[in-house]
């Protein structure tokens, strides 16, 4: 397999005919693990009739209820996104994308690339979660994907960031998981909370904007126990 | 428009449901010219349904009844190939592809990107009137992409070589047309087989071999003229 810890992420697609046409333009480019997340007609006779020979990428799908169970053991997290968003997030163009997930998932690391729904794309909350955003570059009259044609473009810039050979990116620690994140990202908002900084009933962006902020920093798995260490010691002072 | 003068040019297409996608994936990358070469079924609803919001690409489709017909006016003519062939032609990747298209297309040429029928592709006649063969790489496992997936990954590669501003091409005369060309194969063959050097009845592969030689030259309209009254200077001997 060329690419064995890289997963496409599609979440609460609407059309089984879109499962089957991804499953296929993954397998074209040489991917093949597929995460549904609350896909709304699955198993359906649309997404085999359209998979055409990349039928084991469907049967072997892994569904799954929710974002965060489909990428809870990923270091890179990169998400599909249409549009400009209130909080810019880091960005990706195609290309760099392939390149990011060759260099990564080289490296051992597990990656995913998150697509949204037909309709709507990725929530906020869901494009929080991720490190990186990628935006597929459109004409101005008409600048909406085919879900499905959205993955066969960034497969094959990954399949393509392989055949060029990118270079694999080296780190002396294992970038944390999205879980390790996510309890980080609590152990965070309590923190903040106990000390009197945030308040939960006025939220406003703080924790999206920390969020934007450790993601940036991809710490690494050290770093997080360094950083829950120092939560926790601040969480003490209290009592 | 942006690509005023590229032409998308589906050949015999067996699904109307493919060509209303291929319309869709062209106006999605800014690409508005569509040309079906002899459609099995056309105009068709499933055309309509599957071009969402690129119906005015459809609906100004036109239907010509073969590929000398849908290329007469070109001056740069492209097809996409999955196979080795027998006589290697010039290849291009979708990315050079892109540059290439954009590169000429700046320069007011007529560019035409041919796609081929679902199960065959183009025949070795039709891929003998082209420039320059591109060929989409994919994992070895399965090969073959969905037609309007392989207008979406070529169509994609022409609109990131023009945002990241490709290098125009210049030359101080236009390049001949496919019809010039045609017409100079023509004046070929026939003096070949007047000096006896060609026999119509075993003609093996000389004429895909001059094909092939005169269009990697891609002679200009001033050096057409000059073959062809060479051509005639032979011509004239015998009589």
């Amino acid at each position: 397999m060329i690419f064995p810890n890289v997963r496409i992420v599609l979440v609460e697609t609407s059309h089984p005919g879109n499962i089957g046409a991804s499953a296929r333009a993954m397998k074209n480019m040489a991917i093949t693990n597929l995460v549904l997340v609350s896909p709304q007609r699955f198993p359906d006779e649309q997404a085999l009739f359209r998979a055409v020979s990349a039928l084991d990428v469907v049967n072997e799908a892994k569904v799954v209820d929710s974002v965060e169970e489909a990428i809870v053991d990923c270091q890179l997290v990169i998400g599909t996104s249409a549009r400009g968003r209130r909080i810019p997030w880091p960005m990706l163009d195609p290309k760099g994308c392939g390149e990011k997930v060759v260099a990564e998932s080289g490296e051992g690391h597990e990656v995913a690339i998150l697509f949204g729904r037909e309709d709507r794309g990725l929530s906020n909350q869901e494009l929080q979660q991720c490190h990186f955003h990628v935006n597929i570059p459109t004409g101005e009259a008409y600048s909406s994907l085919n879900l499905a044609m959205a993955v066969q473009v960034i497969c094959y810039e990954v399949l393509q960031a392989k055949l060029a050979g990118a270079p694999e990116q080296s780190w002396d620690m294992d970038y944390a998981s999205s879980a390790d994140m996510e309890r980080l990202y609590e152990h965070l908002e309590e923190t903040l909370i106990q000390v009197g900084f945030h308040d939960p009933d006025n939220p406003r962006q703080l924790m999206t904007r920390l969020r934007r902020l450790f993601n940036r920093i991809r710490p690494d798995q050290m770093e997080i126990s360094i950083l829950r260490g120092i939560l926790s010691s601040i969480n003490r002072l209290d009592n």
